[in-house]
């Protein structure tokens, strides 16, 4: 098969705190899912000293090496994604934990670098973006796309806009929920694939294996393992009910590992949500459908949404119709 | 005093379960906090059977009596608040437990009847707006107006704009917060001055007072009132570190019969939200500046923006650059 030169593609990046993927995204028909080439994962470079301008020569090495390996596509852009805490608007990486930057201006400092716009988002966003835009939550205004994993983070949608405050919204994995035994604790030490995992591991010595195992052990008898799985699924249940109760979340969007465990996960999660509301529609759970390439999907939706007002602006100012067709 | 013909001004309502506030907000240059005329309560018309139609017949009444009370104010715009659940996108009163309507199309009815423009809005969202544009909560990127009173609501901001998802954002009173003695209940059940109240009247016979004098009692010593007082804390503490942590809400504006207490209140509640945050910046506890007339101010700017979008919309529609300041 031979492809035409000039296939237009986005070459997106998610930044994780060990690997990270790359993928040349295909520029689709606007609601198709668009096909990934050649995805690739790479172990992401760390530096104590220089960890933002580290990860910039990282990326910058790896864009060479795709459009070398790949002349018939023309990259008109680049999406990155990283974990943490992050400000989009202004490209800002503020914090991540594994990865050690503090305010790095990666934005601006990959689109000197690379010499192509670059849209610069939060992981969990960019998969919400994508999720909301093509998968699961396809037109939903009000959304929480909730990404259960070591951790959890979410993408929040009201009125069909996502949620930023600066980089500050959707951490919903900090916020406190009812912890087993009483008290408060962060939802994620109990409501995430980590924490389940992490707490049987801790009552049941020997163990190996992770919340899959652990919801076996459940189905089997276990009442241990089906006593932490109950709680997970109580505080997940909890931070659900908070977004509806809150800012009136309606379709909520499951994704992350945990998403895979179907209807012992879905069904009680329902039941559990349903007591914590009173007068409120309840909530349509569902399974997350873009899988794990969700993310570089929405980096790559975000940079041609970059492109295309870039576009436009050209059109503008050169005060010609036609611009907007004539560049594309 | 005479007052030229012509001075411009919006009729504002704040419709609640037992009175309607009404008042001519007068037109006030942009940042600046317009001053109302005639402010006047009359007890709200309820009617069973057709409570919207009855409704909008009794805002008629008052319309006419304005008008004619005040051959000197040209009212251009109408601006009516309700309380319960409302979508002000749709214009339509979903649900309000006092005053017995369900999804009643208030804004047409109004603005058919009344032959005026009608931006009709949710109490506490346009008291929240006043104070996002005039009040304490000035210039905030992302907010939460909280206003405690009998009940519990809020106007959440983020990004720059008030959240809606369709009238079932902001209802923070109805979202479940730990309860004294363990177990969740809707955390209006315990932070409210209405709560408040009821729960010392319940332990204490023969108390006649509200929230205000069981403060006052904490404060000489009384120990169930005390510890009354520091459990409503905790619960609106609660819900404001959830708001943080979950939408990045970095400023709170508290209004209400409760923002009252001063140090009493603000001082163990930022402590306490302390307590319930990890990374998050602390957010800023502010109270509400505008008082009582939020409302009305907040109705009446947003029907001071509905005719700006409608000259706005008549000058391009006419194609006439100078349509603007020729409508004004």
């Amino acid at each position: 098969m031979t492809i035409p030169h000039s296939v237009r593609a986005i070459l997106a990046f998610d930044v994780g705190g060990t690997d990270t993927k790359a993928g040349l995204v295909l520029s689709a028909a606007p609601g198709e899912i668009p096909e990934i080439r050649d995805i690739q994962r790479f172990p992401t470079a760390l530096d104590a000293e220089q960890p933002g301008e580290v990860l910039v020569e990282f990326l910058a090495g790896l864009v060479d090496r795709y459009t070398a390996a790949h002349p018939e596509f023309a990259v008109d852009a680049i999406g990155v994604s990283v974990p943490g805490l992050v400000d989009e608007q202004q490209g800002i990486g503020i914090y991540a934990a594994n990865l050690g930057w503090r305010d790095y201006p990666f934005k601006a400092s990959l689109q000197e670098r690379l010499a192509r716009p670059v849209a610069f988002g939060h992981d969990v966003g960019v998969a919400g973006d994508a999720e909301v835009a093509l998968g699961a939550g396809q037109g939903a205004e009000n959304a929480m796309i909730l990404v259960v994993g070591t951790g959890i983070a979410a993408a929040l949608y009201v009125d069909g806009r996502r949620l930023r405050a600066a980089g500050y919204a959707g951490e919903v994995g900090h916020a406190m929920a009812p912890a087993p035994g009483g008290g408060l604790k962060i939802m994620e030490a109990t409501g995430s694939a980590g924490a389940i995992t992490r707490r049987y591991a801790a009552a049941s010595t020997g163990f190996i294996g992770g919340a899959r195992e652990v919801l076996e052990r459940a189905q089997h008898g276990d009442a241990l393992a089906a006593g932490i799985w109950s709680e997970a699924i109580a505080a997940l249940a909890f931070s659900i009910a908070q977004a509806v109760a809150m800012i009136g979340v309606s379709k909520v969007v499951i994704g992350g590992g945990l998403a895979e465990s179907g209807a012992a996960l879905f069904e009680p999660l329902a039941a559990e949500i349903d007591k914590l509301l009173t007068f409120q529609p309840r909530p349509s759970l569902i399974k997350a459908s873009l899988g794990q390439d969700a993310g570089l999907i929405g980096s790559a939706l975000n940079a041609q949404a970059l492109l295309a007002q870039q576009d436009e602006s050209l059109s503008v100012s050169t005060d010609n119709g036609e611009g907007l067709e004539a560049i594309l």
